[in-house]
């Protein structure tokens, strides 16, 4: 017996067929004995609509009414699968984020999970009783809805799992797993069994979209177990804790886990990419000391995440150039910005580029191996990439290239580290 | 400056146009100098899409699930009308059923109200903010959402009124008042200025549909003052409490209110029909002691509402037939009963109809005048209708007729008591 919470997202639970396969997953989990606790997103395009007339109403609007439209998504399809799984003859019931509670701070909209309660969750679980979570929704200390921004219910399901200390936390999606890369990309792509936190966590924000960053964080915090796993498989598939042989060890997904759990280990584990990057370049700056400062220290103020800097000396040998990356959304008040401090910082000209796109090959692997970063580069001047920028941490590298030709790049670096598949 | 309730229904808050309109109803109230409170509904066609759903996943299925799915159709039109206040610079919030919190017992789809604590609102009201409250949901003894059962809204308004102590409840709806009679029937029904509690609480169980049965009910327990009218109106008309000359008397809609507040009394207010009655009749039963009780004990023990009663003679003066009506919705089960127990009480025949309408005039003015029934009795004689049951209570008659005379019957008692107008 293990103690597991399931996440659905709203494609999983888009209409009442839908659920239904959602209820036979839970039951098969239940059949094998399990303690289970679901959290479920609006079923699609629920969620757009009620942000639709909210804007529609006023393009500009109060978090906290927003909150409790928007949540009432999550609210029905908890209610919805709840009375599909009676039908099958599973004692279950509906809970709602002001139920648990769920506690967050007052940041609607964008809420953070402060403190969930789950000794009455555990206490139904003994009972046999199966929690169906509206997830992505929470409650402020002033005893409104918040709303923990969008993809928020695998946050939710994540904190719910740490709550209730369960084994494992299934994240249901549209995909059987975390892939070595985007196989739209790379056909060769392999789906990866066991990853670590810090290498998800890396992919995660690096442009992997099959986990929210923020849920993988809070994974690695309470050690959660997560898998991703596919709501498009068998539901008489394995159920997700045991494997053929009654045995633990059987995970049809890719489990995220601590790299203790990982036996073999790869140097680079993924290749990520992301086009919503921007770049900045501010040209013949006079090469002055506080000159970096007078750049970032209003982007800063303004919370616009600068990622790469580099900074070139110019062919006079007086001024640099300074060229930097911010995401895309963010580029339009970044370039406001710079405009106002050209002249004070005495540059010649300010140029933006949308056209470039940020590779980057991840692995905790490359703590132990030199050379890695090497192999990147080399593998891009061959097929002749000119390297932009380049930004390193413990586990990764990234680099920024021109994004015509991400796919070529992408799949050389996919064969350069060994992770073709069949 | 009034304390006032406002309540809009579901064609009210059809669409964002629709919430637009229902918010410059508020802000011409919000403009006079009155406290506000808003109740509203879920948009049209949301509850019963929401309860499709639910229906289409289980046909029977928990009333605590069905409650909290179908609440969240009240959730969203709050949210949405708060927001537009807000942009119209009026200081709003919503409140859902938990958050006042509105007590209710546990009976789940048909809750009853028990206890509001009025004074956050009112605190709220005396720094200028409008309550926008969902109406139609509340929150059980266990913490979980309960509804108050169709057109519960008209509840929550009336009870929030009582909890606030308001001067006034505006039910809008989409005709401008109570009328004498359906006007779909009678060209020369007239609206009616001020009715009786006593009066519309007959008027609306008698199939007068413009005010819940139940809201009533709470309004004259705790004397609130309630006015029915449109939302069709323009919303820069009059403001509800004060007429033109700026005092407290006008009102655009019918006032249901004290009978003190009431100067010109009419002997009959209005005149109501229902075709929603099924007549059932035992023939030929053996007139004995305890027959009355075998037939309508089981009726009763079924919660089957049984509403008018006669017993007649047989022509061989041994046997009585007995005929009494039920609502339409519960023949089937009221029928399957009476066959049960038909050899019991030796019953030769039972035979059911659908064909009846029941017609009754209501006033508070046949409490002093005499020779009222018998006015509706030759009426009906003159235009050879025959009556097929009769019941009476201090301020209305009924008769139950075959249906095809409904209108010929309407029209002419309402022409015989006074009421036609231009």
């Amino acid at each position: 017996m293990a103690r597991l919470v399931m996440k659905f997202g709203g494609t999983s639970v888009a209409d009442i067929a839908r659920i239904r396969n959602v209820a036979q997953h839970v039951k098969r989990e239940v059949d094998a004995g399990h303690q289970v606790a679901v959290v479920v997103s609006a079923m699609s395009g629920k969620t757009n609509e009620l942000v639709g007339w909210a804007r529609e109403v006023a393009p500009l609007h109060d978090a906290r009414e927003y909150d409790s439209i928007v949540a009432s998504g999550e609210q029905v399809t908890a209610g919805l699968l709840a009375i599909e799984l009676q039908r099958l003859e599973i004692p279950a019931r509906s809970w709602l984020g002001w139920q648990i509670p769920i506690r967050t701070d007052g940041a609607h909209g964008a809420a953070r999970i402060q403190e969930i309660d789950g000794s009455e969750l555990i206490s139904r679980f003994e009972r046999g009783e199966v929690a169906v979570i509206a997830g992505f929704q929470g409650l402020a200390p002033d005893n409104r809805i918040t709303t923990l921004g969008r993809g928020g219910s695998d946050t939710s399901a994540v904190a719910i799992a740490a709550a209730v200390k369960a084994d494992l936390c299934d994240i249901y999606t549209d995909v059987d797993g975390v892939y070595t890369t985007d196989p739209r990309i790379v056909a060769k792509a392999r789906k990866i069994d066991r990853i670590s936190y810090e290498e998800m966590l890396e992919m995660a924000s690096l442009g992997a979209k099959v986990l929210q960053t923020r849920s993988v964080e809070l994974a690695m915090v309470h050690r959660v177990r997560l898998q991703v796993r596919s709501s498009f498989d068998a539901p008489d598939a394995q159920p997700s804790c045991l494997g053929k042989d009654g045995s633990a060890n059987f995970y049809p997904g890719t489990l995220v886990c601590d790299e203790d759990e990982i036996v073999e280990q790869q140097v680079v584990s993924g290749i990520a990419y992301s086009k919503d990057e921007a770049k900045v370049t501010l040209s013949r700056v006079p090469d002055k000391p506080g000159v970096a400062a007078r750049v970032f220290g209003p982007l800063a103020d303004n919370s616009i995440n600068v990622d790469m800097i580099i900074q070139n000396l110019s062919d006079d040998g007086k001024t640099t150039d300074m060229t930097f990356t911010v995401p895309q959304a963010e580029l339009v008040r970044a370039e406001d910005l710079i405009r106002k401090l050209q002249s004070d910082v005495g540059a010649q000209e300010v140029k933006t580029d949308l056209n470039v796109v940020k590779i980057s090959i991840i692995g905790i692997g490359m703590r132990s191996h030199t050379g890695v970063a090497k192999t990147m580069f080399q593998t891009l001047g061959e097929k002749g990439i000119n390297i932009l920028a380049i930004t390193t941490s413990e586990i990764k590298v990234s680099v920024l290239i021109s994004s015509e030709y991400t796919e070529l790049a992408v799949r050389a670096l996919h064969t350069a580290y060994g992770l073709d598949g069949e």
